[in-house]
């Protein structure tokens, strides 16, 4: 497989985003509560995003991330007893517009483009969240495809969504390495067929799912190792 | 709607089963880390026949319900630092096939039948665990259809899953009560087209899926006072 590797492709909330970056702002809002705010509506979007999609084969229940999100936020907020008012969720959804991201990426994502690599986004969130993130973070001219499942209105881990790599980049997909640090994404790329990368951030264990990603970290730096003995290339 | 009332189905775990009944076996096993390991392999059980059924949309990621029960419990362990022995699985299994029914189920399923209403499970048990389920609560032969989405190898909230329910009964989905405790069953059942009832035992808030069950209640006796209401009967 080493050299075949000739694009990456990269999730977006979670492993370039740091999405518990919120937990701050969560905080200010309703103190004491943040972290379990942060980590519940953070579940809630995800479990919303795989309920429309099972429950809609077709599309047909399929809503934008970003109305997700917000959903995701009120039943979290009402879950825990915290009052919303239209005013922290506005300051909250703000938030979730201009995410930090994970110091270490932007040289890593450079290095490997300097290594020759295509480099692109799939992700469950809908263009204008992605384009606005990618912007405010400043990484937004390191890729060459930027890929929403708005597209075909299935999130992930539908294969519809993944799809959308090998038919962006015009490759097959054991020629995409595909990188998440949601070890449910990592399996559903993996089933998928791509050469699949793990960035564990929390030191979590894999997922008992009957499937093993090829490779894991605890950050972006270990992809690039991984990605250079693959290719056996060096920035 | 009221008159065209002719079936009441139900989930099984957490709404026939009392499904937390297990946390009491795990603090045993793991003093004081019960109710943590009970709750994270629950959530872990359900993320799993989710996308399990997500990422095969034909069923090719298909594994038996108590094969991904199996799953959930050993991830739960390892995630949470617990050191799971083959005793200690085994112990905890087994516990999962002797749940608790809810004390108050058993009338209100006699009082239902004896409103002349049909009755059925629709569980993503597989048919094994839910027969011995069944038989260990002394509820099965309470049952005309005992219906596992085995037969379809997609999980809820999958349309296929559902449609066993207006199959075995040969009634119009809108004359069959679907009733779970699980607020994302209850979202799901309702999208399908049942008059669903969401059974709230935890005092939740609803799910924020744009859907709303027609009915809900803190526990069964709940139900049966919908039910009156809708067919006009009295027990």
């Amino acid at each position: 497989m080493a050299s075949r590797i000739q694009a990456v492709i990269f999730d977006a909330y979670g492993t370039l985003f740091d999405v518990y970056s919120v937990a701050a702002a969560a905080e200010q809002q309703f103190p004491g509560h943040g972290a379990a705010l942060a980590e519940l509506w953070r579940a809630k979007q995800i479990e919303y995003t795989q309920l429309r999609t099972l429950s809609g084969p077709r599309g047909e229940r399929y809503r934008p991330f970003w109305d997700i999100t917000a959903d995701a936020l009120r039943y979290a907020a009402a879950r825990l007893g915290l009052v919303l008012t239209p005013v922290a969720e506005k300051r909250l959804m703000d938030e979730y517009t201009c995410l930090s991201v994970f110091p270490e990426n932007p040289p890593v994502l450079r290095a490997l483009r300097a290594m020759g690599l295509r480099l692109g986004v799939l992700s469950n969130g809908n263009p204008q969240m992605l384009d606005v993130g990618l912007k405010s973070g400043g990484i937004h001219d390191l890729f060459d495809h930027v890929l929403s499942v708005d597209a075909v209105r299935k999130y992930k881990t539908a294969p519809e969504a993944y799809q959308l790599g090998p038919d962006a980049f015009g490759l097959p997909v054991d020629a995409i390495v595909f990188v998440s640090s949601n070890g449910w994404d990592v399996a559903g790329a993996t089933w998928f067929g791509y050469p699949s990368f793990w960035v564990n951030r929390a030191g979590w264990p894999v997922e008992q799912l009957g499937v093993t990603p090829q490779g894991m970290g605890r950050d972006m730096r270990d992809l690039q190792r991984f990605v250079e003995a693959l290719t056996g290339a060096r920035a």
